[in-house]
């Protein structure tokens, strides 16, 4: 609803959002920032639909109203076809007309590119390596051979995806090498970040479903799955083996040991340790949260101090015993 | 003072230092490393000036005198002006005679660069990414469009500059991605270690002030504010939104949630996590160190037993309460 | 012993392995698996050697006979020695006939390269870098001036060796850089996973021994010594100056801060935090693992009320104190 000679041409926050910006409020607690907001319209929920005369859209979920419409306002990427002078590509390799390759990328035999896939500068594809219509890998990328990309990959660079799993076994004094010959697979809609490492299968494959989100500096193990759909924050570290379900939300920070399974729709609060599978939905947790450094100091040594309080207890407790026996007025 | 016939070439550890190296002393609990040091000369406080009779150099801050001696005896780097063959260089951008060029850069369209610059080889500056004078990129480094650098900036190989935050939508069974539309905005004298990542704002910019020194592996999320002359150690992630003041120092290992402020002059302990605002310049801590693995887990279980140990508790001050009550000698 | 007709092709897990695969047992625990297994041989230990009647190798490690049998039928990397016409190597360097130099390498002045050494894509070795013979480097990988790796070393992509260690000093309100002139120096047999990275010393080297084993996305920080055959998990820090023995196991996301020592055969749990030198093998440990929120939100509560349980409990042992000096029948 509202003037429809508005030409909206960006985004903006309520507070910084200039007259061609479109703003989204997604909390009823903000709202008196409608008041004072220069934006020429605002996306948001019915129960807000009359806290403003701005032009706006009304919508259920004006977070994700927000999302499509700013995608529409900033498309990912605007791919020019061609490939550029400098890349080093396989004869083997056939590039579709509408993809773009970068300067300096190298694709080895066997590599497959959907159409309108987009390869930044200097990122390396090995032998075989597919990557899915309309995937978009930053510069910088490298993917070992035989590994996967669905459709409608983002790939941030730094990312490694398909390098050896952390794999040894120990003989006479030293570790032997294990050679890993999984791949990794990914399916389509998939995010991963800069500087994320998705390690190849060791046997089997790694393997990372539909939909899957991964911030930056996230280490997925060898033999990994992660469930469609799920969230991993940043400098998250999931070790050999361990299966996420779909659903899931893993915080930042967070820890997985190796060969645990986690069901569907589990979240993890940032900075967890997850040591054994989870076969319930809910959230879990283990991180403290700091306090100034001298009461945490008396706190750690009240912790180290507990095997001596429980003697304590079991004193006093043995104390009472006695005097109630030796008490008829208690009970 | 001393003998002015010296040269000095190098730097050394008192242990380590040979007969045209400087060394320092910086804690008077080393002192005795004085009598045995093959340095030609030493940096040191008032406090030791007659614990030796080399040649010294007084200061109130050896260690800074050292830094500066260091940086005149190794300077950061010799640029040899000149733009290297394989460079790929769009148009539009304008080299200064003084910069140099290595292999495989990617300058792309409006890049603009300060004199005496070095890039690495196949590092690759986005469109419109500027970077200030006197600044060092190492090899491999990647800045996406848009971005900024001020002068006398340090960037080690790996690290990825404005790449898109985390941000996306739940709708309809799925993650909608937000168009990541801001900048990182970094100011002078900035040095960033080998594979930070900082990601570039949602809306508004991502911005690290002047002076701030981050260690390597640091993750810092979209819309961070980070202050002047804060300094991070390795593997610390920040998320989105959280603002660090001035003058605060971060542990390695650290996690800080998103939306929380840091006051200036904070300090937090390494492998610390940071869960709410912070008004007051201090030491904060949350890190347990480790303990024998069995001691540990008896620690564990008395924490995982506390519930269980208040109601012991409880018990035995209500049965005190009883016998108090019936017992007229204790007043 | 068996049918020595059989031809292996491939090794397999016991449920996954195919009928020219090999696969292994080393887990009694799983022995049943032999009975559905479709693989044409086993690798076992003596104590299941009736277990099943396939074909089958005895071993008294089954998990290394294993790798050297995976390594047999998977090498590591079969080079096709050669340079690449777009490498870019200083007249300085020596290519030995054997090597494999891939597109857009950058040798700087001085490197030296062993015999067979295969250099992947967009790898960029500084000045006066050493490789030993058989040595592997996978694309995208950074060695700083000067640094040295020994023979057979396996360096995955994004690895970065011999940036700037995290040094300097506070003066008159900024940081001052402290150059950093030590090396990174690395032995033979060492294998570094992605985004690795190992920072030079400040004066002196970083030395990683011969056989260390590294994971992903592990910083190792400036005058570290890591002792022969240590082996550590993804996503661990090391502090500056910190030395760890040899034939240590530190375990996923540990951290451990600067300048102490671990002596040999000490084993780190995924997780921990160590704070202090080490001087007798075994396990530390410092991680806790999560449990649901809620109960972990009472377990916290707790731990912060730790200081008032205590005056509780002293209450509670000084009337019990009383009551027991008015007490005949009480001892």
């Amino acid at each position: 609803m509202g003037d429809d000679a508005i030409t909206i041409q960006g985004v903006g926050t309520l507070d910084g959002a200039g007259p061609t910006d479109i703003a989204f409020l997604t909390n009823t607690l903000y709202r008196d920032r409608l008041k004072s907001t220069r934006a020429a319209a605002v996306i948001l929920a019915p129960v807000d639909r009359d806290a403003t005369s701005l032009p706006r859209i009304i919508s259920l979920n004006p977070y994700a109203s927000y999302a499509r419409i700013a995608q529409a306002l900033y498309p990912q990427s605007i791919a020019t076809p061609g490939v550029h002078a400098t890349a080093v590509i396989h004869p083997s390799v056939h590039i579709p007309a509408s993809a773009q390759i970068g300067p300096n990328v190298v694709l080895e035999e066997g590599v497959m590119l959907g159409e309108r896939v987009v390869i930044g500068a200097g990122t390396t594809l090995a032998d075989n390596v597919s990557v899915g219509a309309d995937s978009l890998l930053y510069p910088r990328v490298t993917v070992y051979a035989e590994c996967q990309l669905g459709e409608r990959s983002i790939v941030h660079s730094g990312v490694v995806i398909g390098a050896d799993g952390f794999g040894m076994a120990w003989d006479q004094g030293a570790w032997v090498k294990i050679p890993q010959v999984g791949r990794v697979v990914i399916g389509c809609d998939v995010e991963i970040g800069a500087n994320t490492t998705i390690d190849r299968g060791t046997i089997e494959d790694t393997v990372v479903e539909d939909g899957v989100k991964l911030d930056n500096q996230i280490q997925i193990a060898h033999n990994c799955r992660i469930g469609a759909h799920t969230v991993i924050a940043g400098c998250a570290g999931l070790s050999g083996s361990t299966k996420i379900g779909r659903h899931c939300r893993i915080g930042g920070g967070v820890g997985i040991v190796g060969h645990v399974e986690l069901c569907d729709g589990v979240t993890v609060s940032g900075f967890s340790l997850i040591t054994k599978s989870i076969t319930q939905p809910g959230i879990y947790t283990s991180s403290i949260p700091s306090e100034p450094h001298r009461s945490w100091l008396t706190t750690l040594a009240h912790l180290r101090a507990l095997p001596e309080w429980l003697k304590r207890l079991k004193i006093v407790e043995q104390d009472l015993k006695k005097i109630k026996k030796g008490t008829p007025w208690l009970k």
